[in-house]
């Protein structure tokens, strides 16, 4: 419904140092918590008491659909798990994550967040060489790589292979009886945290919250090309299988993917997004009686702009967080006002006033257009919108779910022309230099999408 | 999951002159803005092509199960909804709303928000009297007055009937081929609204916010007493069928239960809470670093707290909307904590920092109680907490699921006690005065729950 | 799916001297051995540990619906239960049993087997005098007479108020504390029969086999005009509340409905059916080459046939038993060979044989056509079709639910016409004469369906 | 529930000239007609309009879950499907067929009826050897020996690899843009016929009854070691891949798997049965009163045995379709006398009786145990059992989910300690030799399960 890149994916696993019925509990809460990062499907793979690992999958819901299938009263020791948005067509479930494969170095499962950008050619290459693949999902290419490592050793297979992937990727591998194998690739696209719980184990995740609301203690994120290797809940190993790349931590987890209270990359979500909008209202178009945000996404920044300039933040639009679905027969005219179901103006905020909003970015403009017609209707005297974010110019190859460059509107419009085509009175983005100043380690940041700069080519 | 008091429903309705798609398409819209009033079941009523009822009913939520049972593509000119929160362990769909009635007067929908506080009473006489009850909503005692009335005119039967029930409703009946009558009680306890779908005809809703997404314009108030007599999409009949009693407006619909974009009562939600948390900063007792909310029941009120304050307001605790179920083993301590999975604090906002926090009310104090610890976790320095409503002391019998007196916190403590009870370093409750003075005309309302001048006595 | 008379309803109940968890399964067995009288909805009421009434009831099978829904583990005293094939588009759930209601008589559930001729007259009847009809179920006509009966005492008016009933009813009735009260009209139209369950208590059944099923002994049949209190486990009192009428009892039960391991009114099924078809087969056209049945419902009158006449039984038409569904999709050729996917013809038994095939009657006369086609499809030489019953010419008032008499087949055709029309060879009906010797009480049976001779007139 | 061997899979196939809404159509009543041999799971990969392979799986039954998934309205031109009983733990959907892979042969999906003995060894060696698995399905092994294939030519890898396998299967592939292709193995244990629909195009099916129902004509049987190309609607190629091995077809399709309504391996699965209870009848221990079979199984052999033996045919046991599920709490009693709620006794068929009754096998003796004492208890005289197929003495590896060698009960037992287990008065088995003469060319059938001579020895 709404015009929004999207994350793909959330990864959360757990190792513990005994048998527990924690491990399902924390499985529960922990993908609960990275719900927002993909609600197409969910699952968890998990150690049974043979160190066989079973896989629980379902389409849908982390509550509502993943929850009845999970065992009841089942200790055990180790579990990864998964949240996906299912970025095109492909059949349900089938590409579900955790993946369970088994091949000479044993049964392996895989739970990824991120995209190898050629991963086409590397498919092909495997397939001209005789591999199978029975997902279209990228982790298939690890366990082939792993799968034609000469020898058994698991580790030592896993490590080589990964240093032949070439992408964006946050992974999850539990295999060789109780292991739990955390990594990410040497440019360090996007995040995985880990910590201790209590002194039972470890967990790791795709943000931080996951762990907060557990309980974790001790919080790290591994480093671009980091691998840690955990069995029964303690460390046994942490190396770094490569050089850093160039580091390309992913900005967009900060700008709107991550939750607010998760920390990314070491760097607090909440005080990015503050940060963000204070940086927006020094470049303010005027002062005017209001500001207030795009909710959700735009709530901090919203913040971060009111405290900056000086003017009052107040909540104009309202958010309604029920889970909608389309009535299918609409008319054209129902079909353009359907936003409101899940966003309405609060007249009384709105009505003679001057805003300022903030929004996170402006994909295609579509959403964008439909809230300043409903200001308006609301009484609204001026809208003056803002970004915290650069003009969106380019497509991700690392796993976010972007529109093709031409439906992006940044690619063919001016911000001036963008106000004219959504009807606001200017339309302001955040500079990339800006951008930047809010972050404690710029450098170690990709922004592909705003300035095209691909840390890897597509080829 | 929350320590809450629970509104008890939501109606929604409207009658169009000439047959449209539009019903079911509008009803949709309007039960889904609605489900904050009421979770566990909804329905809908409409008339068929031969002008009789037929019901639609399911447990559960309106996009998830009334959407597809409601009948697609089908052209009908009126239709009743309602959602529920079942009070009472009362068998599900027995009681969902509209109940549909077959009696001397013909066919009957009805669907209703409020409650009799002598239900039992009148229930027990017409029981006496050779009446059958099947379910246990106070809507059929209206019906079992319309079919003991003499006579088989069903306008004149309803009205007289409305006057011999005494208590709280705000109801939309259907019947007598193809009406839609919409009346408040005499007190005017629930709120109820109406206007204009362009010229298609009329809508009735709970709140003003689904009008509003409609496109609704000339939305107007049920005034206390007063009916309206809808026939194809015609407004037939206005009246007063019974002089004002001491107007008794359900002040926490305005407090917590309705949309801040909605207006109940002629009274902005959002004005009225932005000056709730006015006139409570104006008595706080410290100037803290920030001022956060409980969200979202604190939202608006912490912000008319930061701005008569001046102390910044900030987002401290991020709330998770998707809807979550508990798994079922839990320790003790992982129940305690569950509230985290839809409440989690941001550090980087609350380490280190004074805290004045908003929320709407106390009930029992345990939902506070967590989330001053959660704070304390997360390392604020003092927390003081404010409601911007006075204490709860009664129990309500018009319509809100209260808990009994004796668990309510404030019947046996005093606010200081309260803050130790709870954690704080200061509780402070809006005055009801203050809560007075937030409303353009305070004199038209019930505040039976803070300071039990009951309306209507219980017997 | 087939052109079928169609049985509306089955009950079965369970009274125990001491709570037993036995309840809810016992109910689970009798329910699903009598599902075959119903699959529109089903449910069970049981008295809670406070002898209060509890209601669970499902739209669809017992097995797939109700049996998650029936409390596991839970120790009761007395429960009835209903299955019911739903005659009118009227709104599933509402109208499935048992009703529960609360009058002045204390809270009644019940579940009815049977049909009130003049249902309309006396539902109209009793609105015009203010009740109200929640349902469209013939059973809220005798709560009503038992609430406008004076006095308070439970017993006495359900008595008198049965006496009121003039129509088909074989009805459990629970209530008053911990009584289960079952009871026929005294035209005996609808079977119940009930026995010993060890010394635990009483059940009672629609049907034996579901009564041997769970070792039930001592089986008896209620009597046309008999009630019997049964509580804890005790028939505290029998009792012929009126004298018999004409006897009345339903010959189709025997002729289709009831299982053929039941005894109905004291008649075998099974031998019943075997005998019709050795009556048949004394006026059988021709001495075929082989006689077949059209399963399940012309098995045993086809065996009887068979061993009457000598000519050998073979199964020339299997039937698929898994549940189908409609494919929505389909051409107008498609819906007439539909009936092949639950009956198909066995080529090697049907190829150049003249046939003898039974069937237990003809209603339409469209499943009949698709049969024939079928067998000459397969190479019948000559098909002979006999049906194990009269002409049927006459709606039913009494429980089954009939075809208009305009499409009725024998209404306007003679057996050599119906032979045409369906392509047989010939058609021969059992004459009524001859369905009456297979009886051993043929005076005390319910012909009108054939011979339009109504025991109760329909006004 | 019941004691029996179990089938393991259905396989159905169609390819049309034109694109056709019938495909989805035909696969529905295919799938829908082959239920018997698969309940666990379904599904059908189709062509979509750009040839590449759609997959839509369900776990549970073909109309109630796989047909509401399947695109409706949908014109293409091929498709497979197949109906799956799991024969172990394994994880539902995730070995559920078709089965789609990718590899350098491109799309290819898969449905096989059958099992490779040798699997784990091939499934080794090719994981030594760097292949991966992702189902625990045979089917794998094809496509890996297939990608395995130098070169990229669809047809001739697929040929080459089929030849590697030793084992049972009965397959259809689809792949290399618009084929189907069916083949079965050397030795030819599984069914898979075939045959014109009209003019339209071939439809493939494990049996024939699947075919009759579509009104499919010059229907064949697919040799062993035979294979069948089919492009758009036309037979592009017919071969024999292999010589014939000893040719090895399952003879448990005859007795007990195939519906009566196909024919199997040419022979006619009715005749089959008819005759082995003719065979029986003519080592009968003696004339009882009746003969009667154990439903559905026994029907077709008891009615051979009645027509040699000239005692009478009759319905003794009345079987309820419904599908049942267990009642979660039961006693130890209540589990054994479970089978009554599918198998009932007609009392008035048995009383007095001396019995011949007839079933198609004896597994484990659990079963029969329970009928015969249901026989006494219904008052049963004498009970002679008869078993239209031999002792069955071995494992199955061809396809066939067997229990272990030690619970089979005639590896222990002589008929009369059979007899004595179960409680009968004798059992009787077919004779090896007669089942041999029932059938047209008995040398062509595998009898390892009676004789443990296998065809493929299991290493």
């Amino acid at each position: 419904m709404f015009d929004e890149l999207k994350e793909e994916c959330g990864v959360f696993g757990i190792s513990l140092k005994n048998p527990s019925e924690d491990v399902m509990y924390n499985m529960y809460m922990g993908l609960f918590s990275l719900q927002h990062r993909g609600q197409e499907s969910c699952g968890v793979a998990y150690f049974d008491d043979k160190s066989n690992i079973q896989v629980v999958k379902s389409a849908g819901l982390v509550a509502e659909k993943l929850l009845p299938q999970l065992p009841q009263n089942y200790p055990c020791t180790a579990a990864i798990g998964h949240v996906r948005y299912s970025t095109t067509g492909s059949a349900g479930l089938i590409n579900a994550q955790p993946l369970l494969f088994k091949c000479n170095k044993g049964e392996i499962a895989i739970a990824n967040n991120g995209q190898l950008p050629n991963y086409d050619i590397l498919k092909e290459e495997l397939i001209a060489n005789g591999a199978i693949f029975q997902t279209s999902s990228d982790s298939e290419i690890l366990i082939h790589l792993m799968s034609n490592t000469p020898g058994n050793d698991f580790e030592s297979s896993l490590i080589s292979s990964i240093k032949k992937l070439d992408g964006a990727f946050s992974t999850l591998v539990m295999g060789d009886k109780n292991k739990i194998i955390a990594f990410k690739d040497p440019y360090g696209f996007k995040p995985l945290a880990y910590g201790k719980l209590g002194d039972q184990g470890y967990v790791f995740s795709s943000e931080t919250a996951a762990l907060n609301i557990l309980g974790v203690t001790d919080i790290k994120f591994l480093e671009p090309g980091e691998l840690i290797i955990c069995e029964n809940g303690e460390i046994k190993q942490k190396l770094h299988y490569s050089d850093k790349k160039k580091a390309s931590q992913c900005v967009f987890e900060l700008v709107y993917f991550a939750r607010p209270d998760s920390s990314v990359f070491s760097e607090s979500v909440h005080q990015f997004r503050f940060n963000s909008g204070r940086m927006l209202a020094k470049n303010r178009k005027k002062d005017t009686d209001i500001v207030i945000s795009v909710p959700d996404s735009g709530n901090i920044a919203a913040l971060g702009f009111s405290r900056e300039s000086g003017i009052p933040f107040d909540m104009g639009l309202m958010r309604n967080h029920y889970t909608g679905r389309t009535f299918i027969r609409t008319t054209q005219k129902q079909r353009e006002e359907a936003v409101k179901i899940k966003l309405n103006p609060i007249k009384s905020v709105i009505e003679g006033k001057t805003i300022s909003i903030v929004d996170d970015s402006i994909v295609r403009g579509t959403t964008s257009k439909k809230i300043i017609k409903m200001l308006r209707d609301a009484g609204a005297k001026e809208i003056h919108m803002y970004l915290s974010s650069p003009e969106v110019l380019g497509c991700c190859y690392y796993g976010i779910n972007t529109p093709t460059t031409k439906e992006l509107i940044s690619t063919n419009h001016t911000p001036e022309e963008i106000a004219k085509i959504i009807g606001a009175d200017s339309v302001t983005f955040l500079r990339l230099e800006d951008l930047r100043a809010c972050l404690k380690d710029p450098d170690s940041f990709c922004y592909a999408c705003f300035n095209q700069d691909y840390p890897i080519k597509k080829i």
